[in-house]
């Protein structure tokens, strides 16, 4: 098997767009540290700095490792690091002069004692910018590499779909469940985590949930949160024994060489409650509402709008995106490399969809004594709608008890 | 099952000796924002704000779930928050006065961006000072509560340990063994996941890696490194085929209540080069004169050193912790919520071992062309030298091919 590589014009492409940027924006350059960035604008992950100027070649230098940065990036010269102080004078050199002013960090997520030192120690007569919201910008249009890693994400989403009948049953622990399809999907593919930008937010594969309780709201930025197995992690699977009658949501995130799918699709043990499949059914109508509808140019915040319109006539628009004090305001997110990438589908977002662009939507019902329902499918925008990424199935999967 | 709870007495006894240290310091009020710190002083992982007065009770602000901090912490009063906004007013109240000078912030996780709107938005005429160093100071020392947690840890390894000679084979992936010991690990109770504090360090459940490839480094500041399966995540185990003569070095960890255990233990596949089986018996010499002789007051750097000259005059000394520019300068770092907490047992280092304090120790030889060996337990500091976490035989275990 050939060694993957994240292909050349990819990297050039991508720093071509972000350079275009950062001269816009009268930075002189930029310093990509963090992990997800790394990957994304050389191919590789290495303790390593990344200078690039608002014109001419980058300069990747690396700490730690020399020799596996050169075997999987593409990007020339990789020139080793002995230490951070170094830093400025390479950059300097990369930028062919010392009259450097505006330098570039990704301040969202670089620690504040990180930053003190960049500003107090090594820039001292530069002024340190925040370039998270420029990278996040380049990386929300994915292009057709990009994508058929997504589809291929989907694939393993799909290989979680295929094995829950011949593993949930009533009597097992929702937990198992989890379990045994986390072993499938790392079989499928899976690296096994996903990438997170914002501080705190911490996901494990997803949330399988089953029954009433599935409705327990949590602190995670999400419809649903589900109890957990741990205080020490209050969300997704818990110990509850699944029954007849339950229906069972699996909404798994899983990651193809680091890119993501996100992916939701509900089983019902035996007879189900009438409630939790129309909001199934309610949840497939506004799926299919975007799939047809959905257009560049669109504001986010609009597609937010016109499906929240939809969801409100039902008996069951009080339980859309959860239940009083645990409503969200969204109803999907991008993703890509990360789990939270632009555009966000929420209220008041301004920001247009554009061709290219890839997010989860998730309409779905949290019933606080019922249940939850609903289904998710990570799609990209195209000139015509959208068009998913998941191949598996959509159906509510009726399993024998 | 009763729902498992962080004891109230252990809430307590952690806060009153935060407390003790933020009057010492001079820092009127501490802010807890981060997943781990947030587990650590209130029981429970929820969207919120802990504010800790020099003196005086505790403030537990929460966003996002109320109902299941209070479910899962025993701290009072929970107090909803509806916006960050609110948190000046809060902590004012709760140190009752407004004349405030200097408050505490997670400065070495939090954001840059996120310091600059507390800094700026919230507490302007405050002056904002980093605790990070004062709460990894207060979590280094650990209870019997909490030494008991990561003993049951020390049982999730224990069950992996036993889960592989019935999965190891010749002929099989490196990954796949590692896929077959994740789902050991789940099944015996293990959370999935390990936190981390350092900005860009990310772990995955270990190292499982094989042959002469093993002692392949990467970006990880860690002995080992592992090719990975991707570039996406350039560590640990590879698609390589395990063979007849391997040594296969198992490096996991896992968790228990957010407690971790991290232990390694080498397998043989067939017969092994003697250099490996020599650094396998050199690494127990190792951990046994460690725990015979390590003792509270010793600095964690003269242990290091004590390690590295039993280590050097052995024919294999220059593979001692990594090979060339790839040797790291630790032997062994703490470890309890976090993946690298105090005392890291590295070289230089002042800090004094103190009874109570747990640490992995892993002296590893890192052969280029030949392998990795050497394991790994979690210890405790006694009086009366270091007691292992780990119930796992620790013998070099020779399957059949």
């Amino acid at each position: 098997m050939p060694m993957f590589q994240v292909p050349l014009y990819e990297i050039n492409n991508r720093l071509a767009r972000f350079q275009a940027m950062l001269a816009q924006k009268d930075i002189d350059a930029a310093i990509i540290r963090q992990n997800t960035d790394l990957y994304y604008f050389t191919g590789t992950v290495q303790d390593a700095h990344l200078i690039v100027p608002a014109a001419g070649a980058p300069c990747f230098l690396v700490r730690r490792d020399v020799a596996r940065a050169e075997q999987q990036s593409g990007l020339r010269p990789v020139v080793a690091l002995k230490s951070v102080r170094e830093v400025p004078a390479k950059l300097f050199e990369c930028c062919g002069t010392e009259s450097v002013a505006r330098i570039g960090l990704e301040l969202d997520v670089l620690p504040a004692g990180t930053f003190f030192f960049y500003d107090r120690k090594l820039f001292e007569k530069q002024q340190i910018v925040d370039i998270g919201t420029l990278v996040r910008q380049v990386r929300m249009i994915k292009s057709q590499w990009e994508i058929e890693m997504m589809r291929r994400a989907g694939g393993i989403s799909q290989a979680v779909t295929k094995a829950v009948p011949g593993i949930l049953r009533q009597g097992m622990r929702e937990t198992d469940l989890c379990i045994e399809l986390e072993h499938a999907a790392r079989r499928a593919g899976h690296l096994g985590f996903a990438r997170v930008r914002a501080f705190n937010m911490e996901i494990f594969f997803g949330h399988v949930l089953s029954g009433a309780e599935a409705a327990v709201s949590a602190y995670c930025d999400s419809p649903t949160g589900g109890p957990g197995v741990s205080p020490a992690f209050g969300q997704g699977a818990g110990d509850r024994i699944m029954q007849e009658g339950d229906l069972v949501s699996v909404d798994t995130m899983v990651n193809h060489h680091g890119y993501l799918n996100d992916q939701t699709r509900n089983f019902g043990l035996g007879s189900v409650d009438d409630r939790l499949k129309e909001a199934y059914r309610l949840s497939c109508r506004l799926h299919q509402w975007a799939r047809e509808n959905v257009r560049p140019g669109m504001p986010a915040g609009g597609v937010y709008d016109s499906l929240m319109s939809l969801a409100a006539p039902s008996p069951l628009g009080a339980y859309f995106m959860g239940c009083g004090d645990a409503k969200v305001s969204f109803i999907g997110h991008g993703l890509g490399l990360e789990v939270d990438e632009f555009p966000f589908i929420a209220k008041g977002q301004q920001m247009p969809l554009a061709a290219g662009m890839t997010f989860a939507l998730e309409p779905k019902w949290v019933m606080p004594g019922i249940g939850v329902a609903g289904i998710e499918n990570t799609y990209l925008v195209t000139d015509h709608g959208l068009e998913s990424l998941n191949s598996a199935a959509e159906d509510l999967l009726m399993l024998p008890c």
